[in-house]
C-alpha cells in the first residue's frame, strides 16, 4: 500500500476535497525540499520506521546527537552554554520533518519560526549570561487544538480549523519559561479516538505502521517516538495522552484535571462539566514530565485562569517509607493481549523481590460501570453537536466518530437527564475510592491499553485509561522496554470471555500484526496525588529495570 | 402579633397540616418544661429578644458565663480542664432551648443525647488525661439538612423529612474530632432563600423580630446570636452562610467550594454541576472559623470523599507584607441602605488612616450579569423538581420559592443550553478574574447585603453574596459594632436607581423598621485563598475596632 494511502485522511463532499487539498498542500509546501526524503523510501518503508532519521543522511552526528538528549539535558546544556537554542531547534526540527514524512504526524510545520525565537534566546543568553526561565531554548511540539499566535489549529473538525489569533494560556506560559515551538501534530476528528486520523490524513506509529499511534495525541506520541522533539503537550479526556504515549513506547502523565491551564483550547463542547479533560506533557524521560509540570505551576497558572486549582506537587522521598503498590492484571472486563501480561508478570516478580515496595493485587471495582458512565458523559447532547460540526465542514463521520457518539452510551439529556447521570457518576467515585481506601495502596501498576498499538481502526476499548478520567486520578505511563514479540508472545487460553469487548479485543491478537510495538505500563495515584504517582513510577521502573 | 402568627410556617393540604403539627409537636415537647418561658412573656416580647436569657432566670450566672465564650476558649477550657464537656453543652444546651421559644430557630432538641456523649468526653478525659480530639467537648449545632445519626433532618421539603440513619461526612468528621451535637436548626423551604421559613415555622431575627435573621443557615444565624451556640455549620450556595451571619451579627466563612465535607447532605438536585455549594462555620469570633476549617482539615477529608481539593489552608503573615484592600461601596447593581454605607465609610476612613493597609477603590465587574447566570443556574431544570418536591408532601409553595423558581432566569434546559450557561458562566468567571487582577487588590471588602437584616419575605436581591458563589471566591463576614441607628441612618438621595432592583430595595428602607439590626462586612479573596481572607478580615476588625 502507497504511503499516501495508508496515511488517508477523512474523506467529504467537492468542496470540502478542495479545501483538504490546499490544507495539506500548505503543510507539504512547508518541509523544505532540502529536508525532503526520496520518495522512493517513502513508498518502500519497512515497518519499524525509527530508524529512517539516523540512516536518511539528512541530520549532521551532532544534530543527531543533540535529538538523543531529553528535555531536563537539553534545558541543562542550553543554560550551561554547551548548546545554543538555535542548534537545538533546528536539530529537533529537521527531525520533525522526517518523521512527518515517514508518519503524517504533523500538521503545521513552522520551523524558521522556531529558529528565530531561538536566536533573540539565544543573544539574550550571550547578553544576559542567564536564562529567560526554565525552558529557555526547549523545543515543544504541540497538538493541533491547542493553539499557538499565527498557527494553524483546530478543534477536531475540518469546519473549524483556523489560524489562531493568540497563545492560549498554555503556549503563553510556556513561551514566558523560555519555550521554542516549531511544530504542530495531528490528532483525529472530534478529538475522541484513540487513534489519529484527521482531515490532514491518518498518524502511523513509528514501529509498526500497520498499527496506530493511539490517539488523540498520537500525532505527538509519533514525532516523539521519531526523536523529532523530546517535549510535546497532549491532552487526555479517556486516554488521549496516556494510549498514545504507550502505544509508541515513550513517556507520558495526564495530570489531575485543573492543575495545568487549558484556557483557550479548542473544543466544540465548551461549558461541558460532566468529565473534565486535562493537559500534559508527552516526553523522552520520566525526569521530563516533572521539568514539565513544575515550570509550568513555577508561573502560577492559577492566578491567569481561575478554573484551576493550586495544589502544590508534592515531591515524596519514597526511601523513607514501603511503598504498596497494587498490581492489576486486567479490570474484570477485557484481558491484556499476551506482551501486556508479560510486562505485568516481570514487573510483578521484579516488584515482590525488591525490599523498597510491597504488593498488593489490586481488586477492580465495577470498571464497566465506570467505562459505561464516562461513555455517557462525552456527548449528553446525543451527538448532535459533533454531527453539525461535520455537515459544517462538508467531511464525512469516520468510523470510530460513529461508535463514539452511538447509542446506547451516547443519548440526548435534559436537565434533571444530565443530573441523575452526574449523581451516577459521583456515586462511583466515592464507591471506588471508598474501596481503593479498603486495598490501603498508595498507587496503582496496571495496563494502559489491553494490549499494545491496536490495528487501526479498532480501539473502541478505552476502560484502561479512561476509567482514571472519570476518576480524575492522575496516571503516567512509561516504557517497560518490552516489545511485542510473536515468538515468546503466543495467544493463551482463557476461557470464556469476560464481555463482548473481551470477545472483541481477543479477536484482534494475532503475534505477527504486533511485532515490535513497544509494551508501556501505568502508574495511578489517588486524585491530586501527582507528584506521588511521578516518584512512584520513578521507583517502580528503577526496580523493573534494574 | 402573637409569637405563633409570626412564626408561622409552611401551609399545606389537609394530610400535610395533620404532619407537620405531629413534626411540630415533636419539637415542641423535646423542650423540656423546666426550660420553659412564661406564655405570657412569649406573646409580650420586645422587639430584640437577645436579653431574654439573662433574664430569664433559667441558666446559673455560671452557665450564663459559659456561653459567652467563644468556641476557641470552649476548647481550651475543656483541653485543660477548666470546663467539663457536660456543663458546657448544658449551657448551651439550655440557651438553645430559650433562643428557640423566642426566634423559632430549632428543628431539633436532644441535649439528652449532647450530654451523654459529653459524660464519654469527660470520662475519657479523666481517664486518659487528655483529649480526643481539637473539638474535645465543643457543642456544635446542625443545619437541619446536615445529617446526624438518629436525628431529624431535611432536605428542604415537608416530603423530604427523615430521621437520618447515618452522620454525613461532616458529622462523622466532627465527631471524631470531638464535637458534641445536641440541636439542629432551620432553614428555609427549598433551602434557597434568604429568609428562614419551613415547615417548621419562620425563624425571626433576635435583634429585631420584624427582620429576618437571613437564610437559609438563619436557624443557626439566630441560634448563635443568642448565645445558644457558640459554632454551628452552615451551607452556602448564594450567600446562605455569609448572608445569616451578617443579619445577626456573627462571623461565618463560606469557604471555597469543595474544600469542606459534603457528603451525604440532604438536597433534591444530586448531580447538578453549574454551581457548587460549600460549607463551613458560623461562629462567635473570628478566630473560631479557623479552629473549625484547621480542625476538620486535619481529618483530611480528601481521603474520605474523592470530590474534595486538598489545598492546604495557609497562615499569611500580615505584618510582613502591606495588604492591598480594595473597597466596594456598591456593586453597581443595587445601592446598599445607610446603615450598611455608614458602616463602610468609617471602615475605609479607618483602613485609610492605617500604616499596615493599602486601600484602592474597587470596581465592579458586572455583576448584574453574575447574578443573572447564578440564578439561571440554580434550577435548570425549569424548577420542575421543587414542584414535585412540594406535591409529593401536599406543601404550599412559600412566595419566596415561587420566586427562585420563577422565569426569565429559570428556564428548562437541555444539554446544549446547559453547556452555553456553563461556558457563559466560565467567561465571567475569567472575566472578573481578569478585572481583578488589573485592580491588583489582594482581598476586596464590600458590603454581604445591600443592608442590614431584611424585612421578612422581600429578599430578592442575593448580588452582594451570590456572585462570589459564581465565582468560588471564599467570603468572611464580621460584626462592625455598629447597628442600625434611626436617628444616624437617615434615608440619602441617589438620584435615579441603578436597577429595578435597587428601586425595590429602596422603597424597603425605613430608617425606624431597621432599629437595632447589626452590620457586617463582607472580606473575600480569590479562589483557593481562604487562609488569606481570615488573616485579612482578622486584620481589617482590628483596624476598623482599634
Amino acid at each position: 500500500m502507497s504511503f499516501q494511502l495508508k496515511t488517508q485522511g477523512a474523506t467529504g463532499d467537492a468542496a470540502y476535497t478542495v479545501k483538504v487539498k490546499a490544507l495539506k498542500d500548505r503543510l507539504e509546501s512547508q518541509i523544505p525540499s532540502y529536508l525532503r526524503l526520496d520518495p522512493a523510501l517513502i513508498d518502500s518503508l519497512p515497518l519499524d520506521v525509527t530508524g529512517i532519521p539516523a540512516s536518511s543522511g539528512l541530520l549532521t552526528p551532532a544534530e543527531l546527537a543533540i535529538t538523543e538528549l531529553d528535555a531536563t539535558a537539553v534545558c541543562a546544556k542550553i543554560a550551561s552554554g554547551e548548546l545554543t537554542a538555535v542548534a537545538t531547534v533546528t536539530a529537533f526540527g529537521k527531525r520533525a520533518a522526517i518523521a512527518h514524512q515517514v508518519t503524517a504526524c504533523l500538521t503545521d510545520f513552522f520551523l524558521d519560526e522556531g529558529i528565530q525565537r531561538a536566536k533573540e534566546l539565544d543573544e539574550y543568553f550571550q547578553r544576559e549570561g542567564k536564562v529567560t526561565g526554565p525552558l529557555h531554548g526547549l523545543p515543544i511540539s504541540i497538538k493541533d487544538h491547542i493553539p499557538i499566535k499565527g498557527r494553524w489549529g483546530s478543534g477536531g473538525f475540518f469546519s473549524i480549523v483556523e489560524q489562531s489569533t493568540d497563545d492560549c494560556d498554555m503556549t503563553a506560559v510556556l513561551r514566558s519559561l523560555g519555550a521554542v515551538f516549531y511544530v504542530k501534530t495531528n490528532q483525529p476528528q472530534t478529538i475522541m479516538h484513540l487513534e489519529c486520523q484527521s482531515c490532514y490524513g491518518r498518524t502511523l506509529n513509528p514501529y509498526n505502521s500497520a498499527l496506530t499511534p493511539g490517539g488523540s495525541s498520537g500525532g505527538e506520541a509519533a514525532l516523539i517516538a521519531m526523536k523529532g522533539s523530546c517535549m510535546g503537550v497532549g491532552t487526555d479526556v479517556g486516554g488521549s495522552i496516556r494510549g498514545p504515549c504507550a502505544h509508541c513506547g515513550i513517556y507520558g502523565i495526564r495530570p489531575t484535571s485543573k492543575t495545568m491551564p487549558m484556557g483557550g483550547f479548542l473544543w466544540y463542547q465548551p461549558g461541558q462539566d460532566g468529565i473534565h479533560p486535562s493537559t500534559g506533557p508527552m516526553c523522552a524521560s520520566a525526569r521530563d514530565m516533572r521539568l514539565f509540570l513544575e515550570a509550568v505551576l513555577s508561573a502560577r497558572p492559577s492566578l491567569l485562569d481561575p478554573a484551576l486549582i493550586p495544589v502544590p506537587l508534592a515531591k515524596p522521598d519514597l526511601s523513607k517509607t514501603k511503598l504498596r503498590v497494587g498490581v492489576m492484571f486486567h479490570d474484570g472486563v477485557v484481558m491484556p493481549h499476551p506482551p501486556m501480561l508479560r510486562a505485568l508478570e516481570l514487573a510483578k516478580a521484579k516488584l515482590q523481590a525488591s525490599p523498597l515496595v510491597e504488593v498488593v493485587d489490586f481488586v477492580p471495582y465495577n470498571h464497566d460501570e465506570g467505562y459505561s458512565i464516562t461513555r455517557s458523559m462525552y456527548y449528553e447532547d446525543g451527538g448532535k453537536t459533533v454531527r453539525e460540526m461535520l455537515k459544517a465542514g462538508g467531511e464525512d463521520i469516520l468510523l470510530l466518530s460513529e461508535w463514539i457518539i452511538s447509542p446506547p452510551h451516547v443519548v440526548e439529556h435534559d436537565a434533571i437527564a444530565m443530573w441523575k447521570l452526574h449523581d451516577r457518576r459521583d456515586t462511583f467515585r466515592r464507591a471506588y475510592s471508598d474501596h481503593w481506601n479498603q486495598q490501603g495502596v498508595d498507587v496503582l501498576l496496571c495496563p494502559p491499553f489491553p494490549g499494545t498499538a491496536a490495528r487501526h481502526d479498532t480501539t473502541t476499548y478505552w476502560g484502561y485509561t479512561a476509567i482514571f478520567n472519570i476518576l480524575d486520578y492522575p496516571g503516567v505511563v512509561f516504557p517497560t522496554g518490552i516489545k511485542a514479540d510473536p515468538s515468546i508472545d503466543v495467544p493463551r487460553d482463557f476461557g470464556s470471555p469476560m464481555s463482548p469487548a473481551d470477545e472483541y479485543n481477543r479477536s484482534l491478537y494475532d503475534p505477527q500484526i504486533f511485532v515490535g510495538a513497544p509494551v508501556n505500563l501505568q502508574v495511578i495515584a489517588r486524585r491530586f496525588d501527582d507528584g506521588l504517582a511521578l516518584a512512584a513510577q520513578e521507583l517502580i521502573e528503577q526496580i523493573i529495570k534494574a
